[in-house]
């Protein structure tokens, strides 16, 4: 997911990895144009749908890591965009629902892969969904029908706890977390293949 | 502060500017060795530092964009932290403050510059605090002491709105906002030279 860097992207030369004067942390400095190339943590956004009749869009993944296990659309914010227009963007694409976002719903912390989750509440304007190409089914499913040990991540499996208990409450709030250790993911999970892209 | 991506940063030769098969964004894209370089937003991480007797710490802005306008410690979010030990490294960086972050008061989008704003509240540890390389010089404030025509950019602004209506109100909330363009920024930084950098 971060590649290494080995070249500068300025003028194509072998990039040399040191403290920049005034700096505090090493950079992928150029020493022929003298181009520092950053690394930043990436902001990961995404939304629970909720039908009209108050059920939830859930998406079986079809593509690793997690291949299999569920989540509710969420994906890289892209430039230019809020994170409730990226949120919009991700349910479209992962699967086919017209979703007004709302409010957000909770802020995570993933150190550990550099990573912030934005996660939104949502509604569909329609009951229409279905599979992507990232997604194998998509269904709406009830509290009580949602597969926690299929989730794909921690970061979606605490966001749909969270969304449960303020429905339940009739009181929404903003939530944050701070997952400050590789949690064990869901057992299911353990018989994924390939690194996880997140919390 | 995004520079033009011209060369692959895992080969160094020169990449193309396409949509990618099965995405749907131009991506930059290396012909030699397929590596897809994306750009992503950044997140920007602050707190607003509160010393035992109820002010809050600013800082005067000792490097451009807004040089001599005034913010509270923040700064692009590194790898592998979390908002809050960013909001404390940058705590210590520009105002040499020992700050215990608290929980986050404000989440910012600002997609004309493909920014996110994490803002925390907290607490100084003493009421130590001076000048560093980033900030010229620093000061504890009372509310009626902010210079609100001097700060150095909307986000700062908003934020510390929203911390002393919530202080007065006993409430503490998180709160959100999108600025959906680019806002007026306050008068006196139509002097400043360079590009903001941020909202
Ligand atoms: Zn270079
Ligand atoms: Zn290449």
């Amino acid at each position: 997911m971060y590649p290494e860097i080995l070249h500068c992207n300025a003028c194509g030369q072998r990039v040399e990895f040191r403290t920049p004067d005034g700096d505090h942390l090493p950079r992928h400095v150029c020493p022929a144009c003298g181009h520092i190339q950053y690394r930043n943590p990436k902001v990961i956004v995404g939304v629970i749908p909720e039908a009209s009749d108050g059920r939830i869009l859930l998406c079986r993944r079809n593509i690793e890591p997690r291949l299999g296990l569920w989540t509710f659309p969420a994906g890289f914010m892209e430039m230019g965009e809020t994170s409730g227009q990226g949120a919009a963007r991700e349910a479209l694409e992962e699967s086919q629902a017209d979703v007004e976002v709302d409010e957000l719903l909770m802020m995570i912390n993933v150190p550990y892969v550099s990573q912030i989750y934005l996660i939104h509440r949502g509604r569909m304007r329609s009951d229409h969904h279905g599979p992507t190409f990232e997604s194998s089914e998509t269904k709406l499913l009830r509290e009580e029908e949602v597969p926690w040990d299929q989730i794909a991540f921690p970061t979606i499996w605490h966001s749909l706890k969270r969304y449960f208990e303020d429905r339940r409450a009739g009181v929404w709030r903003i939530h944050t977390l701070d997952l400050a250790y590789r949690p064990r993911p869901p057992e299911r999970a353990e018989v994924s293949r390939g690194e996880p892209e997140g919390g």
